[in-house]
């Protein structure tokens, strides 16, 4: 059911197919975040008209509310959020740490508290994965701890920790339609990771993810670290870079053989005014576009680019019209998936790897403006 | 172009055509709202799924964000918020007696300060007409002064100022393509009402606007003006209710002979959790939803009615998710477009005064809950 074939390889970018319950997933590919069981302000068939295929959902989110068990008793959540194709859960590690003013960790697992009411739960691998059985996603994560990227001794007590949690995850998970992936840990430190690496890799995983990047790191620390582990993954298992998604971190991280992204970047900087585009990103509240009938985007065509010009995106977002953040998030949700749509097309023609330069020249942070 | 046509009759109640440069208009019509040139939360591309065929925008609004010479230079209001349909903008007027907290009234117009900044301006009927000449919208008013229903003598006054500026504004007016309508006013007191109808009817106006109620009179009052001045209104001209939309309002005003509605209180009561259905208004909040698997209304054909059950609905709104008051405006807007045409079906089929205990008794805000 989770079989993961490699349809053509480019240097170390890989396009592939992965098998799941609620259909194929053409890998590489980016997952739009839905923290609450909802992508914030897009509508389930706006997702689908910008050709969103897998969705990440936040198990911590949903444990606290509406609950994990009303969800299952609802249908679980493809049904209760009305998303018909695969979706991802995360095992709640980097919420419960990111997200939690107070928590005590020990071997056995986590206490924490509630960054809503303030009342006191516990995660650990079992109940992580009960969690995720009742929400009932396509693709699953073994718990894991994420440390702070500069305490090295702490970097290793936690992945020693993440790895006998990813045997007990494997122990815990019974249901036989949904892949379990395990994740690797190790900071930035090249031989934790390689070894982290090597650690699950050969555990009986559906998939591998890389958790502990994205986290404050420089973007070359995290380019290293996947260089480096890339010749330790198995080329049959899918692999997730865990809450990566600039267009340049898209582009480098499937030169160095991730298939699978997510991120809330696009919804967020959506709802901040800032916008993806050719030419990196601009922020749209800028005072010069107020009579610019330029879509956001020239070479776009997602519905917001189709239909609406700079001038009326800036006047929503200076008269904080709710509808800014929402055709903000239909036009960089669309530029990720489309960009890593035609990464893949190049994977398969075979020219991706001569195609980087040309592609972190257009849609990089720093990349000259090219519209205008 | 600006013929109106009345095919069909049941008692005070009418099924018509207004034609406008920018299509046919069946009428009776509810328009929704877009105060700033959007429809809070709702993209057009939904607008058009939802039916609805006529919007309002507010002349006050886009005169003071983004500028009425913007959204001109910009190829006015149709290009720039990209409704193709017809739009009608309102004089201004009201807001600024509504919303400005200071203003001075005489009788050549009406300076007032600016809700956003508290800068200084002046709208009079000329000043009204070139800003809504700027806009372009397809149906526009005269520049009108709305009462507090409870001053008889300011009521006169204002009224006999609406009559002068009705005067002026039609003089003012150049642009052919636009339909102006004259606004009768008078508060609740039913000579006054004849006596300003008799007026504005008098006067070549494209239509009919009736101004100054749902502003605090109680709805039997309302009714009573709308049935006093039915005799005395032109049959071959259009008429129009300010400000009025819940079902009820709606079943009672096509009754006494109206054809155009408009109120923001769908999306409003949607952002505020609240929901029309045929039982009657609900709170999606209440904790009784939490495991509803049914939809908001068994009966609604709307996209959020396919889609989605009650307790996701309330997750959303208890997550105090954007999605809530989209998905929620979606169903308000869809329920009075459908309402009224189903209302001119029966017109036409004449069996709509027969149908009125029961639509009352389904749409009612006291009406007994049907379906939950």
């Amino acid at each position: 059911m989770f079989e993961f074939e490699v349809k053509a390889e480019n240097n170390l970018a890989r396009a592939g197919i992965f098998h799941t319950p609620h259909g194929d997933l053409n890998t590489p590919v980016f997952a739009p975040v839905g923290t609450q069981a909802t992508v914030k302000g897009v509508t389930p068939a706006q997702l689908k008209e910008i050709g969103a295929t897998l969705l990440l959902s936040n198990t911590y989110h949903l444990y606290l509310r509406p609950g994990d068990k009303l969800i299952s008793n609802m249908g679980g959540l493809h049904s209760f959020m009305q998303w018909p194709n695969p979706i991802l859960t995360d095992s709640g590690g980097y919420q419960v740490f990111s997200l939690s003013k107070t928590r005590k960790i020990d071997d056995e697992g986590v206490t924490f508290k509630s960054h809503i009411d303030g009342s006191t739960h516990r995660f650990n691998p079992e109940i992580s994965i009960q969690i995720q059985e009742n929400l009932g996603a396509d693709i699953i994560m073994a718990f894991d701890e994420c440390a702070d990227p500069n305490n090295i001794e702490y970097i290793q007590t936690a992945m020693q920790r993440t790895h006998a949690w990813a045997e007990r995850s494997l122990k815990a998970h019974s249901r036989t339609d949904q892949a379990l992936f395990g994740i690797i840990q190790g900071g930035v430190d090249l031989k934790l990771r390689v070894e982290s690496t090597r650690f699950i890799a050969s555990m009986p995983f559906s998939g591998i993810a890389i958790g502990g990047l994205s986290v404050g790191e420089t973007k070359q620390e995290m380019y290293n670290v996947l260089e480096t582990i890339n010749s330790h993954l198995p080329v049959n298992k899918p692999r997730y870079l865990m809450g990566v998604g600039t267009p340049e971190d898209l582009i480098n991280g499937i030169a160095n053989g991730i298939d699978i992204f997510d991120c809330v970047l696009p919804t967020r900087l959506a709802r901040h005014h800032s916008a993806f585009s050719r030419g990196g990103r601009i922020n749209m509240m800028n005072a010069g576009f107020a009579t610019d009938q330029n879509p956001l985007d020239t070479e776009c065509d997602c519905y917001t680019c189709r239909t609406f010009t700079r001038a009326y995106l800036r006047h929503l977002i200076v008269a904080k019209e709710l509808l800014a953040g929402t055709l903000l998030s239909i036009h960089n949700l669309f530029a990720l998936t489309k960009l890593v749509k035609e990464i893949r097309k190049m994977i398969i023609a075979g020219n991706f790897d001569e195609n980087i330069p040309n592609l972190l020249d257009i849609w990089g942070h720093n990349a000259r403006r090219l519209n205008s």
